[in-house]
């Protein structure tokens, strides 16, 4: 299945591949990593700690496909694991995650087999054979890959003990960086949780939170911590995008309450997160950082789940609410104020797709190349489709050739050929267009430009690198 | 147009259909037939009664090219709305009504000339010449077209003396059971009409309902007498999916004040819609049935024509509500508390669809494979691209191995070509992908048993034929 | 890349735009075209004047490439702006810019040269020379079109001068009629605007506007005056669409409160806008027009650059509210009062294309073919893609055979082209499910007059030209 070619179904596509897009470094600038396990070059035991060990989409097929949950995330073996999951890839055709598994077996253990009930035993044991090795330890595994940048998704509150390790060890020469995202400074309706929150924010800051002000000092203070571990980027989750006027004394109003202990109701926090994110933002812009709003997901939507496993255990999905008012007063009320900073908005819903390409595209001002982003294909839609449909989306509706390129959302360390997979989209989908005829032949070194830009270059340039 | 190869683009699409489709037989697993007319074994006295007696997509579209309704669904003579209707074929080309009648002169009358003013003389006297024949009374047409199982759409208070006439019938042996359609007992909003529907209710269950508690009693008698006449499927029809909070002591007191005569408010009558779906569904869950939500559909939109003509009369089109939250808090209580029972999401609107599909996937527990169904294309979506995006979406969100298949959700008895019309877009979607080398040929025959799976398997093991 | 058979992917399409397309006139029945310009038959400047004068579908791309704004709107020399421009078309390859780009150098200047930054002074220096020659006039602009009918957007209180001047102009026989486009009237949460606004329109009307009756009145005497310089049709744009019960009793009150300088609540509004646009189509039937309704435009979000530059300067984008309910409620109401007139539904937003196109077609009442329409692509939409799936949208759930086919909605005079691009796409659909054997070969010249009719005939009939 996954030969040369792969994907690409066109010569120009064949040749835009080879030429501009293959050996192309990766900067993923936003993921899920472990960086203990980068400080401390973990060594896998076996391919169920690393496939099964923490990856919710796959637990999420697992169940889809009847399989016990003794074997997804409990006490079963970790061979019998092994070969349940192994059904259920059989059973995944079509899912991304057939693809992402075939490409990782490949990539990384040289096996082109595929992997069903027939070839579990002989596949499990090739892979654990090979993690064995040092060059299969987690530095081991990036390496092979051709990283250069990695960006990890961190809370305002950590420390980022591990970053440093990480920078200060001069043995390894990726960069590893985190990303600031302060979700839980949004969550006003989360009661205990919130309070304990911002008790514990104040601490690591070292200021008294006592009023709003109080938290816009902490979490100042902790952006110098990030900028000091080499922050350059914030990132921000949204169920649905709030959209309500607000004043700073309303905000203050709240907080106060909510800090006596005092509830609110669904309108004040609505409020609350309007004001919070405004805030926010223009704190990223005072930084120099972009920032990314990753709009639409609802949450832990299986609460039997969420008592037994916590959060991200394949219970999550899209949420259907508006966007576009809300992020037109949020961008709009930055863009006056002069303090909207580049910017990248992901959509989990594809009804907001287009909406939030044309929302984005409003406030460019000329300043940098492609300031306003409309993001990659995310989650659910990180799969062949999703991404073409991304391409498209983007292309008709703005400009593909400052698009930042791909990045792989993921916790697992052997998540890094879905580069590879989004650029042999990418280039057949260019490849296609050529040979249709919708982009000049005489245009194609510029168009392998604009490859090599998509995959590195743009990214490079946009968070300043 | 439909040949042998019709929708098959490739060799490996027309060696999947030709070996695991074309032969399995037909679950059709929710549909609106009259049972009376199958027990009756009705025979038709032309094709116009058959194609325009009840078909409301037909009258949409001949309203639509500017047809009189005298000849949709007036006194004009049989021939004259043939006529009218091969003048609005030929203008409704790339419209499914365009396949599926060509589809259905085809299979049943052996008829491949096109339609069209010109032949429709000639059509007309050959389909009529046949509709004479014994073997093109109901349960001939449903003969011809291997059909194993046919699930009925009924209201509980339906005595289902056809659906026992038929089983005593030892002369015909496809199997025709009912689906329980409680509808009725959601539209706490619909005054008078719900009163005089709750009375009929409790009448035909030999149970006084006066309160909320009864109305559950007489809900659960009547679903016996349902099991007894071999339903083995619910069904649940929303416009927009209820999202509220609910206690049963607030279902109790609005249930009261409507018995009384009272009216309720929006916030009520959604709140009782949350509540009386839920306790539904955990029903449904205890009778051991798999059930169906079908979500979206605004109707009766056309106020003139349902005063003349009634409901179901081409007047229906999509809503545009949200849908998450409500579905996630209905199944997310009903997983917790051990009563979700297999179920199947369909949506009317395309913007829901991988709403449906990932919501879906957040409940399946492993306690048997693809529990959580994202269903089939349904109304307005089925047809050509509508059916090959439902199979894009959960392919790429779940697993379309799991898949239970397409149902016609028809009044007509000439309407199960559409089983062939969807087997065909199917294994041209994998043959395609085999082709392009998106799915491994070694896996071919697992391929093809995924085909045969969806074709019949599945729907078989999941509704427990 | 545009070469005879540009977009043109088989044989079918072929043939189907060489013998019914090409030849077809045109009948752009929605544009913003200034008609003072074709009046006064005005001779541009240079290209930089025609391209970058107006266009704010440019700015928007040249500030997304980091253009300063200096160079997009502000006060840098001609060929500085179109070197800019050059650049930045070439970054802006798959964005629909970049194919009328090069349609409009290839069918207006005879330049089949790619457009970038090595070609730009050459290619800035042709078109410079072409515009200086008599028939590179506005009116010589749109004779190489081969234009019979234009449609204008006008705004109530236009006097209509320029359009009674083309019309007296026997050396000109291009039709240039007026839009009836009362927008303004529905904005009556626009405060002193929306006041000075019903002063205005009551001055030229010569009424009084003390009450809703003396609205009507002059709107009325209003439509009167655009008849007789030969309106046909009527616009109205929406933002969400509104979706409140309304009676004349309500919308009285609210309009003296208005008048008398005070505000409405955001309800009060939208009852007011689900009155207003009630009777504004109930006043188009009366007339005898056409309408159209254009959803889901969010309109100057940038509010920085509204300030500084106004309206229309590239940063709308698409509202994502619901118009389910509320169509349903308005064109409901005006069936049953037999009032609803042909009518025309854009949306904005993709997420509506297919709720609108179900919406429409409850309404055809038989009357006239394709009374109502699901209408072509608009704005973001209007591209390969977006007419691709606006031309599948409406043949799956409707009647492609009786669309009434494309417009510019331009304020340009180079944008004519775009009726080429259109039948192009058109054709090669129809052309490709001819080769697929979706469609029967033996009804190739049925498929070409579909073609003819919606490239021409259509709207001629449609709007009673």
């Amino acid at each position: 299945m996954i030969d040369k070619n792969f994907l690409l179904e066109s010569d120009f596509a064949v040749d835009l591949y080879e030429k501009y897009a293959a050996q192309q470094p990766i900067i993923d600038y936003h993921n899920h990593l472990d960086t203990r396990m980068i400080a401390e070059d973990y060594q896998f035991n076996d391919i169920s700690e690393v496939w099964l060990g923490g990856d919710h989409y796959k637990w999420r097929a697992m169940r889809a496909n009847g399989v016990d949950e003794r074997f997804v995330t409990g006490d079963a073996d970790s061979y019998s694991k092994f070969e349940k999951w192994a059904a259920t890839i059989q059973c995944s055709m079509r899912n991304p995650l057939y693809h992402w598994t075939h490409l990782e077996l490949q990539r990384y253990f040289g096996i082109s087999e595929v992997l069903n009930p027939d070839s579990a035993k002989k596949i499990y044991e090739q892979c654990n054979e090979a993690l064995k090795q040092k060059d299969f330890s987690v530095r081991g595994l990036l390496g092979k890959m051709n990283v250069k940048v990695l960006c990890t998704t961190d809370d305002p509150t950590d420390d980022l003990r591990w970053h440093k390790a990480i920078a200060e060890d001069k043995s390894f020469d990726i960069k590893v960086y985190p990303s600031w995202r302060p979700d839980k400074v949004m969550a006003v309706d989360d009661g205990d949780n919130f309070r304990a929150y911002i008790k514990k924010l104040g601490d690591v800051a070292g200021v008294e939170i006592k009023n709003f002000a109080d938290l816009l000092t902490a979490l100042s203070r902790r952006q110098e911590h990030f900028a000091t571990h080499g922050c350059h980027v914030a990132d921000h989750g949204f169920w649905d995008f709030p959209d309500k006027e607000f004043t700073d004394s309303a905000l203050e109003t709240i907080f106060a309450n909510v800090l006596k202990g005092g509830s609110v109701t669904a309108d004040e926090a609505e409020t609350f997160k309007s004001g919070m994110i405004f805030h926010l933002a223009k704190m990223n812009d005072k930084m120099g950082w972009a920032q990314q709003f990753h709009i639409g997901a609802i949450r832990n939507n299986n609460r039997r789940l969420f008592k037994q496993l916590g959060p991200d255990v394949g219970c999550d999905s899209m949420s259907d609410g508006k966007v576009a008012a809300g992020l037109s007063r949020i961008l709009g009320k930055l863009d006056e104020e002069g303090c909207l900073t580049r910017t990248i908005l992901y959509n989990l819903n594809p009804k907001d797709s287009e909406v939030l390409m044309s929302m984005a595209y409003n406030f460019n001002d000329g300043s940098v190349p492609g300031k306003m982003q409309y993001g990659a294909a995310w989650w659910f839609l990180d799969q062949l489709e999703g991404m073409r449909q991304q391409l498209e989306i983007l292309s008709h509706g703005g400009l593909l050739s400052r698009f930042v390129g791909m990045l792989t959302d993921s916790r697992s360390f052997l998540s890094f050929p879905r580069h590879e997979y989004f650029r042999r989209i990418l280039c057949n989908e260019l490849g296609s267009d050529l040979k249709r005829g919708l982009m000049p032949k005489e245009e194609f070194d510029f168009i392998g430009k604009m490859v090599s830009d998509i995959c590195y270059n743009n990214a490079k340039d946009y968070f300043r690198f």
